[in-house]
């Protein structure tokens, strides 16, 4: 059996896991990330992290095939080096390296985003799917591009931004600068602006039970609302759907995966959300008599999906090499 | 050296070419293909075109190593069948076994616009380019996605079909059935329809000295006019620009190519189109500073990319086989 190390760096904390070649997770720790402070510090913790993970296993780094680690912001996977990460205050950070050095065993670096998709794509909800599109509908809407067992990350490193997608073009402004990107609406900060937009034109709806202020509207109010049979909940529900129909279609006209995945908080609402949301998209995607249709699918991994794509990446490249 | 034939198929014309290693054509020649009448007619046509092609060259089919068809419509590369081309009212015809029998060497089988695209990135303005997105600008927008070489046709085999991306939620509706596609708009028929609504608009406006009728309005009386420094026909291509602008910063933002190449009868204007577009694109792709950025060029093998991607196809089966 080979053994890998996955790590999942988050702004609130530092994950880790001993992942099988079976891409199971034997043991995982955690430490707080505790920012703000120097990369230094938190490279340490990592190490830390892992040191104590194999001490438990009694394994030494010899034991160990590789490490991968996913981080937020933009990488250099080549060099291993966190270009810039606005969520850590990086820049420029030899990160890969500084791990290889400090635990004594070769480590890989790769977005914390699409390090997930990675780990979604081959080992949970589209584990043996020939291409995948993992979705995750967070604070932003992540995008990761998996075909043929690998991540399309482009030309610079950075690609699958379909969260930064206009498709109403000339709407809400988004963080990214453009007008009416896929993020502004299918975001469950999409959904939280639109819930208290009705909510604030409909004051009998029952969504003022379940959230009387607006720091009490979350992703699943609307959804919550709905199931107890309120229109106007039901309504916003309806919208959310439709944005997200729109552009889990463009993505499925544009790359035709085997599965597309949704993950995040707003996937928990599981058939609620996936069973209108199909409805809609197959109504729309471009095709015809015959065709092979996308798989519209709920991540099953979760929080782990980092940790495990993290060491799929380890994986990869010790195949590789 | 090594050579192969390519064939492009299309409603009015069947060309073929004899292609060498170096992805140049020797010999080209063309039949026209005489629509409606049976695939049998056609088959027999292309037949005869490829063996008009051998004679001259005074090779024989055992001097091939293979050849290529690009046909339009829905392909099964892997079995060779037309499943279904609305151009030849065509409808699960063995296009490529039938030929591979009748000339005496493997034929390998692809849409006719991944065909272009796969030629325009391999041996035209993306030659030597990891990855290139093609960008055909004409009655409709046809879109090729070649990464590491090969065509990414997704799960289906029909995939890359960004003409049918939402860029306007609640838009024009498209020949597809949606609404607001980035077709509808950035399409030499996008082009026409605003060209001639802007002149409906300015019955003063120099367009109509260009374009008297309906009938006269093309993909270039815009163009036409705003050189002539019409304003009505410089704000048309400042919309039009616009709107193809949206979709190549999405297609950008989700595949981040190393090259985006525009072909087509409006890609014609050159720089006229290249310069503003470049500018409106880079102002709104996602990324960052020291980020390697996608460049955007204009195809250079015109028709022949069809030709000369066909060749490729063979090339490549013949290579992995």
């Amino acid at each position: 059996m080979k053994r890998y190390i996955g790590v999942d760096l988050g702004g609130t904390n530092i994950k880790a896991a001993l992942v099988d070649d079976g891409h199971q997770i034997l043991i995982e720790k955690s430490k707080p990330t505790l920012l703000p402070r120097p990369a230094g510090d938190v490279c340490a913790d990592i190490v830390a992290v892992v040191r104590d993970i194999l001490s438990q296993a009694g394994l030494t780094a010899g034991d160990i095939c590789g490490g991968g680690i996913g981080c937020p912001g933009m990488v250099d996977g080549k060099r291993g080096v966190v270009s810039y990460s606005n969520n850590l205050a990086w820049r420029d950070i030899d990160l890969a390296p500084t791990l290889a050095h400090a635990i004594g065993c070769p480590f890989y670096l790769e977005n914390d985003a699409n390090a997930a998709a990675l780990g979604e794509a081959r080992a949970g909800s589209a584990k043996g799917a020939e291409s995948a599109v993992i979705v995750t509908l967070g604070t932003g809407v992540g995008v990761g591009i998996v075909i043929g067992g690998r991540l399309h990350t482009g030309y610079s490193g950075t690609a699958s931004e379909f969260g930064h997608m206009v498709i109403v073009r000339g709407g809400k402004r988004c963080t990214c600068g453009r007008e009416g990107c896929l993020e502004s609406y299918a975001s469950a900060t999409g959904l939280i602006r639109m819930t208290w937009e009705a909510m604030g034109e409909n004051p009998n709806s029952r969504l003022w039970a379940i959230a009387p202020s607006r720091g009490e509207v979350n992703g699943r109010t609307a959804f919550e609302g709905a199931r107890l049979g309120d229109e106007t909940a039901r309504r916003v529900v309806a919208l959310y759907i439709d944005y997200l129909a729109c552009g889990a279609a463009n993505i499925i006209n544009a790359l035709q995966p085997e599965i597309l995945s949704l993950g995040g908080g707003i996937a928990k609402e599981g058939e609620a959300l996936l069973q209108p949301l199909r409805e809609k998209v197959y109504a729309e995607v471009f095709g015809g008599r015959g065709q092979r249709h996308t798989l519209i699918k709920q991540c099953t991994l979760g929080y782990r999906a980092g940790l495990i794509g993290a060491a799929i990446l380890a994986e990869d490249n010790a195949d590789a090499s």
